[in-house]
């Protein structure tokens, strides 16, 4: 374990623009980048945090991800876009996205968004909780390179595909008001019952896995983390998790004209290739379907009910979907971001280039 | 057990109108009502068949559903619209919105559809194929009244809502095209572990559940099902499940101006009163965004690399979510649909009123 280090928010987006704009990404969209994987920090998901830039860093000077990318927006229809990334960074790629479908969705009420050629776009929860500050529902996910076999099947031929729904809860414009807007409603998952990461961790520190993690090569249950890392991660909920990444895939891949399931090139393995990556953005103006203020009363009283569930532990009340990362959020905006000192280090040196 | 009898497609759905109209029910909302429970059974989803007649006749009876209900569709703007059900029959209120689905997003390419006052609408997938013979890709969801906890609460206060995914598997259309359309991308998934069905036959029979599918009335794990049925369910994946679960009542309940959460009447212990469900559908036209033989060829492919997985086990190859209730569903028109013999008594007798 290394020491940590605090950084505000804004010194770590300044490093962040930095260590991107060393390998020639353009202004907007570095910033983008490094709004984006910051935001994951500030949430506590620091998996999806500034971590990320070491890869992404490396990728653009191999070339496995366009610097000066041309990312282009192709309207379909008032309502539908798909967004060629040029094999761009993934958030800048996803923002681009975001901000096209705030327009679109702020003319129709509704847009569908299919992102193609792109590459790793952090976590989506940032995402969703700046759609969220805009008023919009978001449903999104991306498909990723393969990691989880079809149920009954022997062979990783599907990502661990996430998917995030946000809501937002907007307290001020109801006739219940209760305070200001928010926590929204942030529901982000991923589709294995454990991240990769957690199992690289077991296996660095030399400890056995949880059964029901992750099965062998040969499809074999396994506590070896090893093994598992050779093998595949297992869905949440079997079936039912298997079926759901399978339909991100449908929405993120096949409708956005990206690559899907195994044609997506692994980062890890290639980091010289682009991996071809599809994203979707969907989102929903509430006010537009019930007016401002009955929205805002539903959505209070939703969050009210969930908040107000009887606990099963008296210390630990029921949270909405996303609010612990919104507290740390807060937390982070107020006391600054703890980052390992070695990983700074490594961000110091990419932004000296 | 009781015998099974076996029946067309055509004489269930003949029985299923002539019980419905001898409660009031016009002919349009019974055609469709008899169509989406005849479909389940045709996909062998028994528990969402005409099995419902019972309890849906009773409620029409006692005024819980209302028979001449004034469906209503309230566009929002070109691709959104709210539908009110005026208490009728769920599937006529979903049908209602899935045909004004139909011509909004033929239209625009998209449509997102909030149903309230609404009721129990039977099974998601009948929807999600009718949508794929249309050649759209849906997304829908229900609300339910109370079943499960929401992840660390210890009180039963969101449903079981399900969710459906589905997307048109066109092979005609592509390139290489290896035979007719379909079977159809065909995802409905409810969010508990197990459903309540499944423990009310164990209770039924006097055996014992699996651990993991449901907590007793305090929140304690239980293997006894009258204990679990007095308690609530658990949903899959844990916090995954519960906060899917929520979002569905979200895109449901919130967004469609209709009852969500404890809100929702239990027609269960209340079949006289208005349940108030909320159900969404959310369209998509593939082929507007890529070109119809761009889609079909992608789609295609989406369908063989899931397919050709290999299996783990080699006499079970992997499916495409809804294939086997889809392949079930061509035999069952051409074989008819077996149909417990009390209960085939029981629609007649509800027919011949």
């Amino acid at each position: 374990m290394t020491a940590s280090v605090t950084r505000t928010a804004e010194e770590l987006r300044g490093l962040a623009v930095a260590a991107l704009s060393a390998t020639g990404v353009p202004p907007r969209q570095a910033a983008w980048t490094a709004d984006i994987l910051v935001e994951g920090d500030l949430m506590g998901l620091g998996t999806h945090g500034v971590l990320r830039l070491v890869s992404y860093c490396e990728r653009l000077r191999l070339g496995g991800i366009k610097a000066a990318a041309g990312i282009a927006v192709e309207p379909k229809a008032p309502s539908l876009a798909l967004v060629d990334g040029d094999n761009g960074l993934g958030p800048a790629v996803a923002m681009t996205a975001l901000e096209a479908g705030f327009e679109m969705a702020g003319a129709t009420g509704i847009a569908y968004l299919g992102c193609r050629n792109s590459n790793h776009l952090g976590a989506l929860a940032p995402y969703g909780l700046k759609a969220c500050e805009k008023g919009f529902v978001l449903i999104c996910g991306t498909n990723a390179s393969t990691t989880i076999a079809p149920w009954g099947g022997r062979e990783a031929r599907l990502g661990n595909n996430p998917l995030a729904i946000a809501a937002p809860v907007l307290t001020s414009a109801g006739p219940g008001s209760t305070g200001p807007d928010g926590p929204h409603f942030l529901l982000d998952m991923a589709m294995s019952v454990a991240a990769r990461g957690k199992i690289r961790k077991a296996q660095s520190e030399g400890t056995a896995i949880p059964e029901g993690w992750a099965v062998d090569a040969a499809g074999k249950p396994t506590t070896d983390p090893a093994a598992a890392l050779a093998g595949f991660l297992l869905p949440f909920g079997g079936h039912k998790g298997s079926g759901l990444s399978q339909a991100v895939d449908m929405l993120s891949g096949v409708l956005a004209g990206a690559r899907f399931l195994t044609d997506i090139s692994p980062w890890t393995d290639f980091p010289e290739r682009p991996c071809g990556t599809g994203h979707f953005l969907l989102l929903i103006d509430p006010q537009r379907l019930l007016g401002a203020e009955a929205y805002a009363a539903a959505v209070t009283r939703f969050r009210d009910l969930v908040q107000g569930t009887p606990p099963a532990d008296a210390a630990a009340p029921v949270q909405l979907p996303g609010q612990r990362e919104q507290e740390r959020r807060a937390a982070a905006l107020r006391d600054g971001i703890a980052i390992p000192q070695d990983l700074l280090k490594k961000i110091e040196a990419l932004a000296a280039q």
